[in-house]
């Protein structure tokens, strides 16, 4: 683990983990095919693989959407624990979002709205995460922490419910337990 | 220093290390007032610090400007060099974009353009470059090696040609002969 700072460094991804882009793609899909998915059907799976395979492609690029990643709901309970999170730790914002250029403005504004203590500087736009140097990351896709040298926590969301053999973390409740006692 | 791949990987800053900035900067002032400020007239300080002191305000808010960004001049000898690197190292560009959000969309343009052997994957927006792993970077900011873990290597800008006590990199050739050897 590499020691960063006196009190270590956390780094966090945003899409499920503080922001629920998964809510934007089951109303999106709702909209425009007339069918409301539940979280709990998408256990173990990524929305593409519930849907009907003609309904794939759509659902692959509403991410690329101009509106997409406005105004998402924030992952419950989430601003209190990184608020709290941040006395003790140095707190970024790591994300992926080099995937998806039309992203980088909502997500910058989201992240100034809702985590106002968090400053701009500590805002990181990747595609590989191995790039990033913190103690933790906490991380719904568990391929994010090959190459990572800290502590992976995999935050859980539906699509990753199955996998096991990987720290797991329920819910923001859960992540305060462990960096927080 | 981390070791984080066989070769080894080399974080590459943007501006006036791959993107000429200054010389959007002097252009951008000679057009509004009337005065063109040479390259050798910054020996060892910001342009800031060399025009008026009524004109600071004004300098300073120009990489806030929609065009700023837009269709920079490469350094010289900069895609040669990075092609290069790029057959012996992994290579990522990382920059302070977090700064100016008006960046985002050109930075990212601006690189597939020039660079187009670098994948997107590769491309990281930070505010504080401690938060990069990387073997090597090589940034005309030397307080951007505060916190880096790696070998720091300055590129020569005219704003820091009187600097001393760093691994300095004179050009594009000269990184080239540092680390292809």
């Amino acid at each position: 683990v590499v020691k960063v700072s006196a009190q270590g460094r956390i780094a966090i991804d945003m899409d499920e983990v503080v922001a629920d882009s998964l809510g934007r793609f089951l109303d999106i899909y709702a909209r425009e095919f007339g069918t409301r998915i539940a979280r709990e059907d998408l256990r173990g799976r990524h929305l593409f693989d519930a849907v009907p395979a003609e309904h794939r492609e759509a659902v692959r690029g509403y991410p690329r959407r101009e509106e997409f990643f406005h105004d998402l709901d924030v992952i419950p309970g989430s601003v209190e624990a990184v608020r709290a999170l941040s006395a003790r730790y140095e707190i970024f914002f790591a994300t992926a979002a080099m995937e998806y250029p039309n992203s980088f403005l909502p997500k910058y504004d989201w992240l100034h709205r809702h985590f106002p203590f968090v400053p701009w500087r500590n805002f990181v736009y990747c595609g590989d995460k191995s790039v990033i140097r913190a103690d933790v990351l906490i991380d719904d896709h568990r391929r994010n922490f090959r190459g990572f040298e800290g502590r992976g926590l995999l935050f859980s969301a539906p699509h990753n419910l199955l996998e096991e053999g990987v720290e797991r973390v329920r819910d923001w409740a859960h992540v305060c337990e462990l960096l927080l006692r």
